[in-house]
């Protein structure tokens, strides 16, 4: 494959100005994360510590972030588990083998994409940052509702009016470049990006060590992807 | 004055249901838990603790959700004074004597009610809650944008499509019942709710005790408010 075909293709060109990135640790955000640098943004990532269970993708993310340089990187601390239920955060729900579930699978966390991104726009008003980058699908997804470009939209409207730099007349911009690509692209892009995937957590429900599960939704969806990508998952492989 | 004669006016029966309040304990939020216990609603109050300098409000705040008999209280720990600079969270930003500024004063928290009401959608969601009150006003404020129905409105919207609730055709309401009221008829209703206003603190910049400043816009807006309603304040008389 030619080099950085597809990052071209579906990731703006920065043109070295800054922007934030909300940095989970899983295989989207991190592939969005390798592909920004090479397209010339400086990141300022921002991690959520959501009392989710598998809370290896936030020692993941550190590690990330320290190897594509991002300027800052803040772990936001929010005891989200206090007032919702999810099985991502649940100690009683337990995490489902996938593809089992009609419509919106207990995984889903509520309105999570609304309180990250309304946290990362308050980050940008600070900073001036006027770009917020999102890694978001609704191509080989778990149904999420916030997952959907009719949010996305949705949001970039509300951050206009809710605030400050919105009255000023300058845009914030909710970037969600996966928005389309399927799990297979987004891997193709992230090679491109010359990510290593080992560094990246889907599972829902890792072991202690980080070794993921291969059952649910996410290791599922992840392995179909990487089955369609021709390549090998390194995360799977390397236990 | 004939009794509730403004609560019945401007707040709507909840006929024995179940609300969120994002209750900070000022006065305007203060006031709607007054009312809405009047009404009939059963209130779930959320209270953020966002490393405001005069979290004062927040001991306040548990007092009144105790006198109002709310059915939950849940103080939220939120560190926005990590991210955001603005003259109520960060030390080195004094809070300006009121009435000076033009335009959206440095007491301006970005996207602040944006991400309040954001997680109050998660805690609706997770208990089934459809009516969110928050206690902003257009009238007589400090020219926050987020305090605007504009605002209001589009936060009904993307809290729509966010959401499971929105996707299963529920509707979150995000009722502003003090949008269009001043300052005087918010204090007028508050008092035919029969709120102690001692148990209510504005002031962006109390002493250690809690006294009012009585300089700062908060200050400014409450003084302005008791001089037009006819009654004196006990947040001032009382020290």
């Amino acid at each position: 494959m030619k080099k950085s075909v597809l990052i071209n293709k579906n990731i703006p060109d920065g043109k070295g100005r800054e922007c934030i990135l909300l940095l989970s640790g899983g295989l989207d955000s991190s592939t969005l994360l390798a592909c920004l640098t090479r397209r010339n943004w400086i990141v300022n990532a921002l991690t959520f510590n959501y009392g989710q269970k598998h809370s290896i993708e936030i020692k993941l993310s550190k590690k990330l972030s320290k190897h594509f340089s991002c300027k800052r990187h803040i772990i936001f601390d929010l005891p989200l588990n206090r007032i919702v239920k999810s099985a991502l955060t649940s100690p009683s729900i337990k995490v489902p083998a996938g593809g089992t579930s009609k419509g919106i699978p207990v995984t889903y966390v509520p309105a999570r994409n609304l309180i990250f991104l309304s946290i990362a726009v308050a980050w940008a008003e600070t900073t001036g940052i006027k770009d917020i980058f999102i890694a978001v699908s609704s191509v080989d997804f778990s149904g999420y509702p916030d997952c959907r470009e009719a949010f996305i939209n949705s949001f970039e409207e509300v951050a206009q009016v809710a605030t400050k730099m919105g009255v000023e007349d300058q845009k914030i911009k909710i970037h969600a470049p996966l928005m389309h690509l399927s799990k297979r692209e987004t891997i193709l892009m992230g090679l491109e990006a010359g990510l290593d995937y080992f560094l990246t957590s889907s599972c829902y429900n890792p072991d202690k060590k980080g070794k993921p599960c291969g059952k649910c939704d996410a290791c599922l969806l992840r392995k179909k992807g990487f089955e369609e990508s021709g390549f090998k998952d390194p995360r799977i492989e390397k236990w």
